[in-house]
C-alpha cells in the first residue's frame, strides 16, 4: 500500500483525493493546506490526517510519495523539498511558467532520482489512449497531420486569467503535449495566431482567448491545434489523427446518448429527406436498368411477377392478423403450399 | 436502343420517362394517357409521340418494351394486353389488390413468356444493394433478425386511401417485399397491430395508419417492421439486419450534411459533458494508477519533468509567435539542440 | 446515514456494496451469504459485519434497510421476513418467477407498508431517465411506436438458463418493463415469436434464445422488442421512441470514443465518395444556375472574377510562407489597400 | 432559353456540358476544342455544333454566353475575347497563376461589363450552402474560428502537378476562396506549412504535398486549413465553423448508407461495452438513490412490486404466445381488470 500525501485541498486536490481513496493500491495519508479547516475536512472525509505545514508533513516517514496541487508558484520548491526527503513525486501541470526554473528543476530531480510525474491527464484518457495505441500499431499508417481542438466551455474568473502565464502556457500546453506524443517527433517550427474574442477583459488582462497554433517537425509532420476559452454546447475536446493509410479521430464524449428528432429548424441535424421520389431517386434508375437487362437479355427482371405475388399474400396475412387478433400461417390459407 | 412506351403520365409516369429519357441504352417512344393533355406535355419534353388509346400504342410495332403507371385496377388488363403484343412489361408495385387476380395474371404471363417485371424499387436503392450484398457475402454470419423502419413523412389524401387496398396492401408490402429478399427464406407466421394514431379521416375510411408486423420464418429467422403514415422529420427509411456474426444498418439520407452544435435545450444531441472534471474524470484515475506503477517500480512514470519542459518550450514559443507575427523556431532560440 | 445490510455475495451484491459504501447517505453495515468465506471477504472490503444467518441479521436493530441479490426462489421469503422486520426491502428483479407467489407477496408487502423497491435498474440509466423526461415534457408529442432492442453480448451458461424462468420472463422482462413505463400505458394485446437460433444446448433445455415480441395498449400505441442471447459486437441496448411530433433515440455506448477511416473493404462505414465529380456533382448543377441568373439579370454571377483574384492573392501568400518560413500580410505586400 | 457554348471538351468540359443539356433554361448550342474529334463526340452526344476554331465560336451571334474548361494558361485570353463579342463569360478557377495577369484581366473585363463567373463551385454545394445560410441568420453568433479539411483522394498524375501552379495555388485556393467567403471578412495574416510526405516525385517537382494554413483577419477571426494529396478513405471534404454562440460542422458524403458492426478489432468504431455491468454500471448507482430516497421519505421507490408483478405478467403472455402461436390478451387471462 502506497502512503500518499495530497498537498492543497482544492478542486484538484479534491479530485485526487477521491482516486487515492478508491484506488485499492494507495492510501491517502494526509493533506496538506494553509486552511486548515480545508485541510481538515478533506482529510475527515477519508480518515486522513491534516497538516497545514509542508515541512512537518515532508519530515513524515510513513509517506511514501506526494501529489502537488498548489498554485504553480510554489511547485518547483515543493518538488524539490519533497524529492530530497526521498518522496516520490506527482506535481501538477505546469510544473513553474519559467522555462529557467524548470531546467534548474530538472536537473536537480535528475540528481535525486525519485520517481517525478507531471500532470498531462489527457493522455491517459481511455479514448487517447487507444488512439495512440491505434497510431503506435500502425493502424494509419505514417502520422502526416494531427488536428486537435480544444475549447473550453466559459472563460475562467479574471484573476485565474492574471496569474495563469496566458492561454498559450496555461491551456493550450495541453494540445502541445499530445502533439508531441502523438506525433512521436519534436515539433521544430511554431507559429500562432492569438485573438481576443471572448471577454474583453481577458483583453484588458493582456491575455488571449481565442487561438490556432500549427506545428512542423524535422521530417515534415504537420499539427494545427484550435482552442477558445468559450464553447456554449461544452467541452470540446477532439483529436484527428490524419496518416498515410487512413484518419483516427476521438469523438466528443456526450451527457447522454439521448438523440432528438424532430421537424423543427433548429435540429442540430439537417431534416431527412422527403419523400420517396428523393429518398429513391436513385433506385428508379437502377430499377430501370435492371429491367433494360432482362429486356436486352430476355430473361426475366430481378424482381417477379411472383415477387409481387408473394409480397401481397404476406400483406393481405399482416391485414388478416391486425383485424382478427390472431397470428395467421399464410401457407395453410394457401393450402400448404408456396 | 431499346423502345419504351409509359403508360401513366401522372407523377410515377413522369419519374420513369425522366429515367428513360437519360439512360444510354433506352429512348422514350410515347406516352399514353387518357388525359390527352397530360399526355402530350409529357411526351413533348422528351420527343416522344402521344397517344390516348392503349390499344394503338401495343399495336405499335416499334415499341420493345411498355412501362405502366396507371391505376392499380387497370394494371392486369394492361400486362396482358402488351404480353400478348409480344412487349415486355414492367409494372409499378402491386400488380392487383386482389390474389386471386393476380395468380391468373402471372399463370397467363408464364405462358407468355416476355421479360416481366414488379416496381419494388427499394431493392434497387445502392445503400440497400450494398446491406444485400453484405449479407450474402456472410458479413454477419447468419440473419437472425430484421427490423425495418417505414415511416412516411405525411399521410396522402384520403382518396387516395380508399382506393389503396389498405395500409398493409400499399405500404407496408414494400417492407415485406424486402423481408422475403432479405431473410432468404418465406416467413410461415405472421402477426400484426394496426392503429388509428395519425387522422381520422383514415379511420372513418376502416383503414390504419400505424402498424407493427412480426415475421418468423420456418428456420427461425425473425423480422419486425414498424410503419406510420406520419413523420415530421422526414421519411424515415432503415433496415437492420443483425445475425451471427454482427450487425448491418442502412443510415437515413438527410437533405444535407449540415450538423448543428449549439447551446439550446431543444438540440438533437445531449450537451458535451460540461468540463474537465467530467469529461477527464477516468484519466485521472488512470494517471494515478500510471504514478503508482513508477513508485512501486521505483522507474520514473509514463508523463515525465522533461515531458513538462518540453510542452513549455513549445508554449513559449506560440506565445511569441502570436505576440511577435513570427515563425518560431524553439530549437535555435535554445541553441539548436533538443 | 442509512444503514444497510446486502443479502448475496456475488456478482450483484458486490455491485450493490460498492456503490452502498462510495453513497454519502448509505454505509454498508452487514454483508450476508451462506458462503461464510464470501461474506467475510466482501464485507471486509468495506468494513462491514458478515454473516451467515438471515435471521440473526434481519434481527439486528441497527439496520435500517436490506438489498437482496440472492437467488430467485429464496427472494420472496426474504422480502416478507425483512419486512416483518420493519426493514426497508430493496429486491433484485423478479420478484418471482410465479405470478400467484408474486401477487400473495405484494397483498403482504401492502400490509406491512415498508418502502419495497424492485431492481429494473434500465429506468434508472440516466440517458434512459433523459429519454423520459423528453416523452413525459411532450418533445414528440403523443407516443406512437415505441421500438426496444436488448441483445446481449453472450448467451448465459446453461446452467443459468435452467432456472431462469425461461428467456422471456429472465431478459424480455427488462424491456417489458421499460415499455409499460414509456408508453405510460398498460399493454392489453402481446404477440411474440421465439427461436433457437443461438445455442443448441438452450434448444435442448426448452428456452428461446432470439425472440421478437409486440403490443398494444387499449389506445392503439404499439411496442416492438427484438431479443437475442448473443451480438458479438458486445451489449447492443437501444430504445427508439416515436411520436407525432418527432423521434427521440438512446444510441449504444461504446467502450472509447475512437472512430477508425481506413481504405480497407471491412470498415464499419462505406467509404467516402471518391472525389469531386461525384462529391460535388449538385455543386457544379447550382453553380450553373447561379450563371443563368446572371445571364438572363444582366448582372455579375455570385462568384466574381475579384473572387477569384483574392483567393490567388491568399494563395500566394500561403506559398510564400511555406517557402519562406514566415507569417506572410498579403495587404501589405500589395500596398496596404485590398 | 440561353445559348451556351462550352470551351474544351475534356473531364470538367464533359460536365458542364451534361449540365447544361439537362437544365431548362439553357440550351448546349457549341462545343469547342482544338481536338476536333474530341469537340464532335461531345457535341453530338447532346445535339450540339463542334468547332475547332475558337475565334469561329465567338462570332456566332446565336451564342449568349461561354463556359470556359481550356487549360489555365489560355484561360485570360479567352475571357477577353469572349466578353469583346458581348458573350457572358464562365471560367473554371484559377483565372490565370499570375496575380499580373489576373489584375490586367479584371481591370479589362470591369470596362467590358457583361457577367463573369469564376469556377469556385464548392460553394454551390447544398451542404455548404445550408451553412453559409446557417452563419448568415445568425444561428452560431459570431463565427470565431473556422476549419478546413480538404483531402485529396490520390495524388494526380505528375504532368498535371507541374503545371498546377503549386499546391497552394491549384488545392488550397478552394479553401481559401471559402475562408473568405465563409469568414465574411478579408484575411489580414498567412502562415504555412508545406510538407512532402505522399509522393517523392512531387518533391522533385519542386511542389508540397501535405499543408496546414493559418490564417488571422483584422478582427481577430482566425482559420485554418488542412491539405493533403492523398487520403486512402476518399475525398475528405468538411468544413467546422465555431462561433460565439455554437459550432456548425459539414458532414462528408459516404458512397452509401451501409454501416456495419462486427465484433472485429479493426472495426472503424469501437466496440460496445461489453454488457450490463459497464453500460448500466450509473444506472445502479441512481438506482440506489432512489431507494435511499424511499427509505428516508418513508414513501415507496420509484419502481415497485406492482411493477414487478405487471411485467411479469407480460413476460407470461409473451412465453405463452410464442408457445402456443396466438396472441394472448393478458387481462382476459386476469378477469379483465388490471
Amino acid at each position: 500500500m502506497i502512503s500518499i500525501c495530497v498537498f492543497g485541498a482544492g478542486r484538484i486536490g479534491q479530485l485526487h483525493s477521491a482516486n487515492i481513496a478508491q484506488n485499492p493500491r494507495a492510501q491517502l495519508a494526509m493533506v496538506v493546506d494553509v486552511n486548515a479547516e480545508a485541510a481538515s475536512e478533506l482529510a475527515n472525509k477519508y480518515g486522513a490526517l491534516a497538516e497545514t505545514d509542508p515541512e512537518k508533513a515532508l519530515e513524515n516517514s510513513e509517506i511514501d510519495a506526494v501529489v502537488i496541487g498548489v498554485p504553480t508558484n510554489l511547485h518547483v520548491d515543493l518538488i524539490i523539498a519533497a524529492a530530497r526527503q526521498g518522496k516520490a513525486v506527482f506535481c501538477e501541470k505546469p510544473i513553474d511558467l519559467d522555462i529557467g526554473r524548470v531546467d534548474s528543476c530538472l536537473a536537480e530531480m535528475a540528481n535525486l532520482g525519485v520517481p517525478f510525474g507531471v500532470g498531462f491527464n489527457r493522455r491517459f484518457d481511455p479514448t487517447i489512449q487507444k488512439l495512440k495505441a491505434a497510431i503506435d500499431s500502425g493502424d494509419i499508417g505514417q502520422v502526416e497531420i494531427l488536428s486537435i481542438t480544444s475549447r473550453d466551455p466559459a472563460p475562467p474568473p479574471i484573476e485565474y486569467v492574471l496569474s495563469s502565464g496566458g492561454y498559450f502556457r496555461d491551456s493550450t500546453i495541453h494540445d502541445l503535449d499530445l502533439a508531441r506524443w502523438l506525433l512521436g517527433e519534436e515539433p521544430v517550427e511554431v507559429s500562432a495566431f492569438g485573438s481576443h474574442l471572448v471577454d474583453p477583459a481577458i483583453r484588458e488582462a493582456g491575455d488571449f482567448d481565442t487561438a490556432v497554433t500549427s506545428l512542423r517537425t524535422e521530417s515534415g509532420k504537420l499539427c494545427m491545434i484550435n482552442n477558445s476559452r468559450r464553447a456554449v454546447y461544452g467541452f470540446d475536446q477532439r483529436v484527428e489523427a490524419f496518416g498515410s493509410n487512413g484518419m483516427l479521430q476521438t469523438a466528443n464524449e456526450m451527457e447522454s446518448g439521448l438523440l432528438r428528432w424532430t421537424g423543427t429548424e433548429s435540429a442540430a441535424q439537417d431534416r431527412l429527406k422527403l419523400f420517396f421520389l428523393e429518398r429513391y431517386a436513385e433506385s428508379f434508375k437502377v430499377e430501370l436498368d435492371d429491367f433494360l437487362d432482362a429486356v436486352e437479355g430476355g430473361h426475366q427482371p430481378s424482381v417477379t411477377g411472383e415477387d409481387g405475388r408473394q409480397a401481397l399474400i404476406l400483406a393481405d396475412a399482416a391485414q388478416k392478423s391486425a383485424e382478427t387478433g390472431t397470428i395467421i400461417r399464410p401457407l395453410e390459407r394457401l393450402g400448404g403450399t408456396l
